[in-house]
């Protein structure tokens, strides 16, 4: 697991200060961490986005999407879990399939550490619970911010092919399958065009 | 202005894909764009956050500490307001007071770019009624954010001492003149705390 520097929350453990400030040193790790997958794919450290980055992605891009083409979700709830859907990475780590680790064994582990992180505020409660919606999917808002998490990785794995980063098809393999709702498919088959419009002969086009 | 990689949105400017595509490869440069303040303070560019580092975390903030302490306040307008509240970043760079630019040419210019960004969504009208609440602080939420990136740039400088990167007094001094509810200055406080207990005889504590 790479990452920028050791995680804040180490450095004032035993401080006796404001709980805000303790979930702050928590999740401010999220900035340090790099997402895994890229750098298996070769993207530099040093260019590389965090998990924080991704989460502002996903985030704002559910904001976007939501509003302009599902007005019949709840739009606050998706904003909530789309911020806090990664949060459990701030003890876990960025997994990916290449660390064999069982997804349960990950959801455990990425529960326990929400839990550990929010467990002293008064409103912890509200936070697992949307993130055990995300977990068990039991929600139109939680699939949608599934299907952003993923579209959100296509769009960026786009980005980096355009800046020079080389063939990022097996991201593109992997989110083509898990989109649903048909708008979301649309957006996805447009990935396809800026694809081969700007890298060229060396593209599958998704279907 | 310095960023890990030009804005993506040059390389599909002229194409014709969904408009959420180029939304989104209009706000991923945030995720390139340092935080300038931080380089000019020499943290290397290797460990500096992103723009979309700090909305991450102002938005975290703001999420966490208005469920907890401010529950009288519209939280779903808290967090809109600070998802969007650097948008105009995008283009406009992040411009700090070394830049020398005037606040209200900062102001124009970061309003063309949302209204360019977002002007062909339907539903783009009210990211900019949004915007304007936030640059007028004309809503009780508008001056909750304004406090919550100011506290967030405090912690993040207390990250940054904390993880050896020297003496961000000048960040202190600033986020503290522009506190004004009792709670977020009792946070700061602590602040101060771990400043003192961490890096030992080299600060001046807030009041």
């Amino acid at each position: 697991m790479k990452f920028k520097n050791n995680p804040p929350i180490d450095y004032i453990k035993e401080k006796k200060v404001n709980e805000v400030i303790k979930i702050y040193f928590e999740f401010n790790h999220l900035k340090q961490l790099y997402r895994q997958g890229w750098l298996l794919k070769n993207i530099p450290e040093e260019k590389c986005e965090s998990v924080a980055d991704h989460i502002y992605g996903v985030t704002m891009l559910s904001f976007i999407v939501a509003h302009e083409f599902f007005p019949e979700l709840d739009i606050t709830k998706i904003i909530k879990i789309a911020l806090i859907h990664d949060l459990g990475e701030a003890h876990v780590g960025d997994l990916t399939p290449h660390d064999q680790i069982h997804p349960h064994k990950k959801e455990k582990d990425e529960y326990e550490a929400i839990a550990q992180i929010l467990s002293k505020l008064s409103t912890g409660k509200m936070y697992l619970n949307l993130w055990n919606e995300f977990r068990n999917q039991s929600s139109l808002e939680s699939k949608f911010v599934k299907q952003m998490d993923r579209l959100e990785m296509a769009l960026q794995a786009s980005v980096y092919e355009n800046l020079g980063y080389g063939n990022m098809q097996n991201f593109f393999d992997h989110v083509q399958k898990k989109l649903s709702d048909e708008e979301l498919k649309n957006i996805f088959k447009d990935i396809g065009y800026i694809r081969r419009r700007s890298s060229g002969i060396d593209f599958k086009m998704p279907e």
